[in-house]
């Protein structure tokens, strides 16, 4: 049974098709797309295990693992005061402020030994991030913007999110991130650099005949060198037909 | 038309599908697979360019790159005196001397400026290699075996291969390898560290549902940082049958 929520100009409910979640978007920052519900479906939480999620914008990840796995405790950190405020909302609305806890903060901030995850450093068994995708070199008009904060490396750079992820996880603890294969080089030097081992990649490709647009990605911090490219996810069968892997991600 | 070579015992001769072009293979030593075929379909080389094959084993990958290709001199260089000897029985077989030199040689050498190839340093517009897929640590019975060496990084290390595609390559030089997903991520550190950037991988799936057992890598030498996932390959459509793409890299 959800909880009435005040709504402000912009905002809508969205159904999660799980547990009867909903969640709170605004026409006027960035939205999830399935990047993030992709991920939800790839991240492992066992039973009792703590769970960050780093820039979780509308809270989308957090609420979807909270009603996905046998976690404990699911933060999310996210640095934009509003989204953080419309994430409690989110949070509130399916009454779940006992097991989703919404912060308000830096990801940097972790890294510095700063600020309220402070406590949580090298304790935590799962960080997740569905990070900012592009470097900030290609021309942002307004550093401030919420919908370019989500999608470039203004607030913090693809190193900034692997390092605050080392310094959250106990040893064996497991990195998940969703990214865009364009930079996965990159992405391997970063976890590397940080001791996060990649152990499970899975390219998602919109049709079996294109290539990936995403990658999923599980690290685990102090892990042996051994990386399994996982079967394929492929989105589409047919335009506007979605296969079943997709579906039975979705929880349709 | 082949000309007529004495076969030893334990060789034979089988057919590539490309040309009316053989190779001499024997029981006794390592025999190429379905990568060095793929490989040779996944690399590009053209019109006039010079192509080195690293650890070419039978000769293959020069020979298919020949029969596929309108490179112009095509180099396989081979530690082993016995394969590397083998390897130009068929290159003569098919009357291929003018345009395919085997040579038997280390590629350490090239690291070092010494051996046959140093003159070709700096001049080479594509480097291939399916290089020994395993570590030395892993049990090797004796190190002089002709398997092993083919299959263990006992005369050369993932390191040494890049190391000497690096040293061979022009600035914008191709290097083309073939590999096991498990160690992608120490390829990707290995390739960065001689600046090679990886540009193109190609992930192999023996089915649709299984996980990958191959990659194919694309670096250029001094390449921007921009890596594209290209449509999973899948071998098999059922078992025993091949996928289209197969038979059309086989040349059926």
């Amino acid at each position: 049974m959800r909880r009435s929520v005040t709504l402000k100009p912009d905002e809508r409910i969205d159904e999660l098709q799980r547990n009867g979640y909903g969640i709170i978007q605004s026409g006027k920052n960035f939205r999830f797309g399935m990047d993030a519900v992709l991920l939800s479906g790839f991240a492992r939480v066992k039973k009792g295990e703590t769970a960050v999620d780093l820039g979780t914008g509308t809270g989308i990840i957090p609420i979807l693992l909270r009603a996905k796995t046998e976690g404990k405790l699911f933060y999310g950190l996210e640095i934009q005061p509003e989204m953080a405020e419309m994430a409690e909302r989110s949070v509130y609305m399916n009454g779940l402020e006992d097991s989703v806890r919404i912060i308000n903060g830096d990801i940097r901030d972790i890294i510095r030994a700063e600020g309220e995850l402070k406590s949580l450093r090298g304790r935590v068994n799962v960080v997740t991030s569905n990070p900012p995708y592009m470097k900030t070199e290609h021309g942002i008009q307004n550093p401030e913007d919420m919908k370019a904060i989500a999608r470039h490396e203004i607030k913090c750079s693809l190193l900034d999110v692997c390092m605050a992820a080392a310094s959250l996880l106990t040893s064996g603890g497991r990195f998940y991130m969703v990214h865009r294969p364009l930079r996965l080089p990159e992405i391997i030097l970063s976890l590397k650099e940080c001791r996060l081992e990649p152990k499970r990649l899975k390219p998602v490709y919109p049709f079996l005949d294109k290539e990936a647009n995403m990658i999923l990605i599980e690290a685990v911090k102090d892990g042996a060198p051994e990386c399994r490219f996982e079967k394929p996810l492929i989105v589409y069968k047919s335009p506007g037909v979605y296969t079943e892997e997709i579906y039975d991600i979705y929880g349709y």
